[in-house]
């Protein structure tokens, strides 16, 4: 009598197997090309002085974070406070969660990890420095906050002095919290098409922020931490002296929108992301059916593109069913194709990692690592 | 000193906890409306004397399958064989995998499957009878097959009679493999907007299938089942006398888009899956932030809208990013609402369902279960 209560499903990918042997659809990463993106990055933080401190909203794994950290960046970014917890777990000890919140539990949860490590955390109404003052002021713990300034992206952030100023008065009022300096991103900007384009509108950000550093500057207050800059603005941000801080996160990946950028500087990242398919279907002419759809990767940025040297030219992916991808194809018939693989460039590296359980790292040919997203999931 | 090794994030709910207790993003489901959808699609199965086979990529929950089997359903269907573990694990012992495959490591698990449960599968070309049939005869375990037959999807399954009987031939070659019928569903047509368009492709989908079933009556087959009917056409379906077994998936929640159908007949699912969501900016005029991105909420069928009732009339949803959603504020200022809740009706909900990990489960104002999203994520 089988065990049922163990059942479970095969792993899909070992150690050692050729990808050849790797179930689909597998969310694969090259190790070469994500190690050029790493020590990439790295070193130009480190030419340029400024502290790296990578966004983990990007991959949810606390071992990329761990890699990251290794080659010398501060800590990392969080977008929630769930988030963070694989993190602390893993041994991470310095977070920004870069993005406001609000609610008892979140403020509770900001409490916990405030005992456990260094912790900053954006605000931009002073309600949300309220709540969360009262808490650490009660706690005993130290919480960092960064109030968020809007350089153009038009979503969260003050946009005037004077809610600048209130902020940072009543952060001052509470023996909890501490002022770390200014959140300044501008999600906004990152995927205009043109390096041009990119290099003007990151001036005109770090413009804005500069005068909110003076605004301060002239009322006594300094910013210790300005931190800023995106995969798509970075090489312009930390030239810009305005910055101390860079948190970009799908660096390491290049998906398929950033990959779409024009890349004309001395900065510039590789593919390194894939999700591996198996064509499952061929019964119809000029059609072949494989089985990476919605629920293997995300298509708000665009539907994932079949990579350069595989089947480029022949198919094309042009529609997304929930487990079927439909893929357009040159050749008259594709009956003989049944069971090949196909490697795709996903659109939006962010929300694809956030359906995968694990990342399958492989060199060549060969699986060399298999890295569990620990995070994902970790959303409130 | 603090055990890391334990530490976890918070739940995102308790049983008996109020909403308002609720931490969001939170994938909502009310109870109400689920029961009333799951008792009103048995009681048209049982009127119409077809079977009921709910399709389980929608819920991904096998506490919600079995509260359809006790209800009646004759089994479920997976669309993939991964799906299909956590089911077998959780006691359900009757599955149609709804879906060709392609691949060792699919047939390996196909096999080990078919000799825990009775399993049917898909098929559209005879290189995946053979790698099945050898398996299955060789295992000394009975895989039941169904020839997927497209009937105007124009997605997988044959087109003709004479790759039709080429399968049907192929099977009979194996003793492991038994021929169970026809695999007849036309996705294509769930969400044509007026019911009439609806009635009228669904019943060219049965005369279609109809005719697939005449070729094999006259070559002496008789298809024991004939499974199709999703939950834009089941009304149609069950009333075509063509169809043995129906399929459908979504109608125990009738997300957005299928909520944006026209509803004419007597049958007429409600809404019941929700993500409950909170605004956590309010710093710009016009505009409030909310904490639902696309890591909360599949945007591939449209963005999720907000719940009658709530804030409907002041409020709608305009952008996602990962983990912000932008809605566009009739009144000019929100800065008094920041902390509420706002109540979103998914635009589809089985891409939804698979980035959450639990159905917070409610009625009124209560929270009354928390159920498991187990085969979320398993998409080999």
């Amino acid at each position: 009598m089988h065990d049922l209560v163990k059942l479970k499903a095969p792993s899909i990918a070992r150690v050692g197997d050729s990808l050849a042997l790797v179930s689909t659809p597998a969310l694969l990463l090259d190790l070469d090309a994500f190690e050029f993106n790493l020590c990439n990055m790295a070193a130009l933080a480190k030419k340029n002085g400024l502290a790296l401190r990578p966004h983990a909203k990007a991959h949810k794994s606390s071992t990329i974070s761990r890699a990251q950290i290794a080659l010398g960046a501060v800590g990392i970014c969080c977008q929630k406070l769930s988030e963070a917890y694989p993190f602390v777990r893993a041994g991470i000890d310095n977070i920004h969660i870069s993005n406001e919140f609000v609610g008892a539990d979140k403020v509770a949860m900001a409490v916990e990890l405030a005992g456990l490590i260094q912790l900053s955390i954006c605000v931009d109404h002073v309600a949300q420095v309220d709540a969360i003052g009262k808490a650490a002021s009660a706690a005993g713990v130290t919480i960092i906050v960064m109030p968020e300034v809007d350089v153009g992206h038009g979503r969260c952030g003050v946009d005037s002095n004077e809610a600048l100023a209130a902020l940072i008065d009543r952060i001052a009022a509470y023996p909890g919290l501490q002022f770390g300096g200014l959140q300044a991103y501008n999600g906004g900007i990152q995927h205009l098409a043109t390096w041009e384009q990119r290099r003007l509108e990151a001036a005109r950000s770090a413009d804005r922020t500069a005068q909110y550093i003076q605004f301060l500057e002239a009322r006594g207050v300094l910013s210790p931490v300005v931190s800023g800059a995106g995969t798509g603005t970075v090489e312009f941000d930390v030239a810009s002296g305005v910055y101390t801080e860079m948190q970009p996160g799908s660096y390491i990946f290049l998906d398929g929108h950033y990959g779409s950028n024009e890349w004309a500087g001395e900065y510039m990242p590789q593919h390194g992301l894939f999700i591996l398919s198996t064509i499952m279907s061929t019964a119809k002419p000029h059609k072949a059916v494989c089985d990476v759809g919605l629920k293997g990767v995300a298509v708000d940025s665009g539907l994932p593109r079949v990579r350069a040297g595989d089947y480029e030219d022949k198919l094309r992916y042009v529609s997304a069913n929930d487990e079927h991808g439909i893929l357009q194809v040159a050749a008259d018939d594709m009956r003989d194709h049944l069971g090949n693989r196909v490697m795709l460039v996903p659109g939006h590296c962010d929300p694809t990692c956030n359906l995968h359980d694990q990342f399958i790292c492989f060199r060549g040919d060969v699986v060399e690592a298999i890295w569990e997203i620990d995070a994902r999931g970790l959303s409130h």
